[in-house]
């Protein structure tokens, strides 16, 4: 039974079914079951290469079929929406293909794995738009309700002038020299390392929590380990953790295990990155500080309920950094879940991002962020590394103010 | 498309749609998605009183079917198990019926108002057993992941000999005078106030996390604010703060604002609860701690992602507590959600409670916490509440060893 | 050189030297460095029974004479203010004595071991203030920077009509059951165990920061460890740890290792308290919460620093715990300090104490806390022993409002 | 009465009373009532140029003597040991003069306000060296217990193998536009701003905790508000906030408002840094992490008193920071303050610095952190300013591994 009769169906067909596509399952899945929504998700299919995976794994998610291909995919008829959830290498020819097919576009983050795919995909979403379709990159942690509102806060003009954005992003799960080689740590399909995967969030969440892009980079990147042992065909990061490789063959990293790198917003204020996957005891820690004339902001996704705020017009002896629990009714998203306290969790993002997407294609009117949201930050990584490469030199980002 | 061909269904029944109704809902929906059970459940109907009220709610939350009387909802060949949400005046009743229908019962806590109702569920509960019927309270916060691990290290004796257990579990949204007479502060529907809501969940898990029961308390137990206004019909937490009463029109608090005992365990070990709604930015503050012989354990719902601990056998110039983050795969529950570091939420404790029910039914051995476990604590409550009566004096629970 | 020539001299005689006696030289010898004084302190002499020991201690503390019999120290020209730093069974003796000598007082907490004697006291220091002498009593954590702000805070109202205060002090120094028998786990020379050395703080920032005292308790209390090594001689935290105990040779533990207590305060706030000396992992949390109509106040002493502030006046989009640095010049006794964020410690709060008795002495008026708080802080005590004697009944406070 | 009648003096001579001198002050007065020393500090003089300004310090500190030429305090038969509080543009004449002198020298960090300045010091030390006499920097963060761990459980490779160092430093006193110019804001006096003032810490702290130096920067650095509020005579950061410059006149602020670089290590670690005097809500915030394959270490100087160590050998599932108090006996200086969990203050680095220096004196061997030391950290600044010259640039450090 729908669970809106009067709500015109979205039919949503979904492109990997890895940790992502899990997760995006849960979003499509819960979202009209939270939310007042103008139009009801169906999830009509989901494609894979594995034609045992993807049957099961639809069964499991709860998409009502099954693809190999995904240009089968894209082409059906109960499919308005394609939601992309592959390795980055496939982004822009899935992207631009689903685009030419009349459909509206969900793509993970990052974007592609190179600013001319990416330039090439902003281009054919364009295009689209025009037609009335829809193209949002997963930049999925701008919903996370604490950072939601964490923007709103700044967009109020609660920071007064920015000075300073800092953002850290760090995983451990690298650290073990032994952890093998899946298609995360390999070039060819994901781009880079921590710096596409942790990266592109903390320099998207950058400049959106400013409001403004990023002008320039001073970038370092590094590998530690330098070969780990080989594996076939898995993906996603507990998987890896198993390591059925065969034992003794080993291949080499050709991604970034780490990437520190500073630079300067439009407006001035001086911002600051680092994003490792090597930082033992660091699980999923996105931290976000923002200091500005008015005051502060700190964030950190191990504890995502909340957001501390430092307000600086207060008496300075009541001041101090006050730890809001992103939890009331009048917090981001939070009407539609529970009463204060009661807090959410990592994939609500998802639900999230499924719900401001839904009214987006309703309203006919562009979600953020778009491709070319995902392009900015694309070439902030691409001045990453080419810092990297010509000694941490100040490089521009193309297209921002200098 | 039922997401497991292979699984026998397992047709759910729920009464009461309001905040625990949603909450155990999305537990149901999202269940079978996560993990693998042997039993695929079915969300088959829901009942409500307001006919416009449960329609709106089954097409929302996912019910198959609406039903406005519970008697017809437990007489539903397609439902084999009934889940009771409804306020605690009607636990009893309900529970009984379900169990005299066949039916299997998970039934919100605390499982009764009184001591007498417990007892007579518990009898009907032991009769069902006998007929393959299971009974289960829903005391969900045993099912936090963090809880969960903490139970398993005081099992595996990681804490020693048991000194203190300390609950308190504080909430603030009746610190405003005007907040409305809902159902929650009525003695005839709620049984108690802070001491049912709250309390019950604090003895519960200072018993199960112990391993042991409590042998009597000391108490105390007031009501700051003695009026209220009026409202009809709302129930739930949220709703109560739209106040669309009558103004003026105020009605006696039938029920305790905050409670605060002390007692001790079986084992000798020192105990002590508070519980209150009225602490100023305490919005869903449940806070454990265990001091043993050999180490500590904390915890605070309001950081549900994480449990700390206190290794007494290490070595002082490193010892410290632990934070924990409860989200890797060797953890309670964890190996079917996501990668380290990507925190769950409030509402996955009831997809916890959903999972180990339907293994439950499906192995036929039953389920943790039972209706005794439901009277245990009701006989805890029911003491606390003689013993505020009677000048704090020490009141044994009767059955608990002296 | 004395620190300013122009302020008359205040000699100060001080009795024990071990612990207390160490912590209290730390702030005779700081506090004219620091703050400006309208009499100079001077360190005239020290008492303790062993000649030796005092001698050295007089060395190493700076005091400029020894005495091993505290009535001649109290008989000293050069001293006009008694500091006495032994345990409990002897404040009464030398206080009376010193202020029958004609001197001002400062005693260690608890007052005394028994109400009996507190009460003796109280009528000495109250002939003596007749005569010009002041009476005070060493509850030091009244001047951590943090509480004297939060006293100041409750007293503009900035909490409103008080709800609960909350109070446990927590240390894990008995877990082991081999720490020695020292004069602090003998009845005798203790009065108490937890109750009169934790409890006493507790009890009387409890009263202090609500500015109302207790009406009564209900209470338990518990000895755990029933028999520890016997050792000569020795006093002090860290000395026992030592253990030169000969193997084998136990006594009798006569005081409590916990209690937990409940109570009202006199305007009906709720209260309650717990204090240990045997869990595991806190080392000296001394953890104090106070909730009101219009905010609440949090604090624990192994962060000495901070005070964090509930406002629950404020929006509850942006309301949450604010973590105040305690060291603005706007802050009680940071004016003469450092700069913000730069911290102080555990002693400084002997410095601010001696600050407050010079002033007191000089101004001839006050100080705070004195014999009174001291018999009052005794009487709870003394109720918390009879409740918990007798079945935990609650027990009134003699001398509070019922 | 001198302290231990039988250990030699040391007498000592300070130039400069302000904020730092009057905390070494602190250091001098305390250190040898706390610790058993070889050398018995005797506190001869201090100097400043105004005479009345000195005097009074004098008194207030506790110096025996007052001298307005620093010249005449080196020469003093009755100071072995030169202790430098003065701004950085002093600290080459002054130290090389003492030196020349024969005294030992305790000079305040920055070394010098350039790396010419600190090659003559350290070119003097060498020779004084050879002549018994010991020169040291006052980097006093070094002896904070929690960071004497850290170094302590680096050096036993506790962490393994070093991945990351990552440092910030951030203080809000200049958010304020109108604070006004003092001698900290001049390059003239203080060489750079948050960068000498701060990141000298930050610098020397990462090399000193990472056991080895750094081997090239990339930074960049900025300053926010460009003219100040004139102001006459005062030093020190309460002492600006008063703001007693006559109304209008405002003058060019030369130094740096914050900076921020990265780097990396001999061993090819990642390093990164950020220092500013404009982070709003942020007091003294020092904060470190230590990332090594066997694990991690956090530190932040507003709980100082606190370490968070990462073991990354344990059980996964027992795995998490944990807060070590570092207050036991068992840690570094703790052996003579209070007993665990009663916290130490930011003056107490003082009191730890003296003690090594006294040692240091006593043994004829060096202090640590000497001369040598300072200049590789005014290297590590000049570094730092020529990159963020030249575009952010990596700048290798002359005489550190490429």
């Amino acid at each position: 039974m729908p669970y809106d009769n009067s709500a015109p169906a979205l039919g949503v067909g979904m492109i990997g079914y890895a940790f992502m596509g899990a997760a995006h399952s849960q979003g499509w899945r819960t979202v009209g079951r939270v939310f007042d929504l103008p139009l009801s998700p169906v999830m009509s299919a989901v494609c894979g290469r594995d034609p045992e995976g993807v049957k099961a794994a639809a069964g499991r998610l709860g998409w009502a079929a099954a693809e190999t291909d995904w240009r089968a995919l894209i082409e059906r008829d109960d499919v308005q929406l394609v939601d992309i959830c592959t390795p980055g290498d496939s982004h822009a020819e899935i992207a631009i293909a689903a685009l030419a097919a009349g459909k509206h576009v969900l793509c993970e983050k990052p974007l592609a794995n190179s600013v001319e795919e990416a330039e090439a995909m902003v281009e054919a979403a364009r295009a689209a738009r025009e037609r009335g379709q829809l193209a949002m990159v997963g930049f999925n942690y701008r919903r996370t309700p604490a950072l939601a509102l964490a923007r709103r806060m700044v967009a109020e003009g609660r920071l007064g002038t920015l000075r300073h954005v800092r953002v850290t992003y760090l995983q451990d799960w690298l650290v073990d020299p032994d952890f093998p080689l899946t298609w995360r740590l390999r070039k060819e399909t994901a781009g880079s390392g921590a710096l596409g995967d942790l990266g592109a969030h903390a320099v998207d969440l950058a400049q959106h929590l400013a409001g403004e892009p990023l002008a320039g980079v001073s970038a370092q990147s590094v590998t530690f380990v330098g070969e780990r042992p080989l594996l076939d065909g898995q993906s996603g990061v507990r998987a890896g953790a198993r390591n059925d490789a065969p034992s003794g063959a080993r291949g080499p990293v050709t991604v970034d295990d780490a990437a520190v790198f500073h630079g300067r917003l439009a407006s001035g204020a001086m911002a600051s990155f680092e994003v490792s996957r090597v930082a033992a005891g660091r699980k999923n820690a996105l931290c976000v500080e923002l200091n500005g004339t008015l005051g502060s902001l700190t964030f950190d996704l191990e504890r995502l309920n909340e957001l501390n705020f430092y307000d600086n017009t207060q008496d300075p002896a009541e001041a101090g950094f006050r730890r809001i629990q992103v939890t009331e009714s009048a917090h981001p998203y939070l009407e539609a879940w529970w009463p204060p306290g009661h807090g959410l969790g990592y994939e609500h993002t998802f639900v999230h991002q499924a719900r401001d997407l839904v009214h987006a294609v309703a309203e006919g009117k562009g979600p953020q962020p778009d491709f070319e949201d995902g392009l900015r930050v694309q070439r902030v990584l691409a001045a990453v590394e080419e810092s990297a490469e010509k000694n941490s030199v100040y490089t521009p980002i193309p297209g921002s103010p200098a």
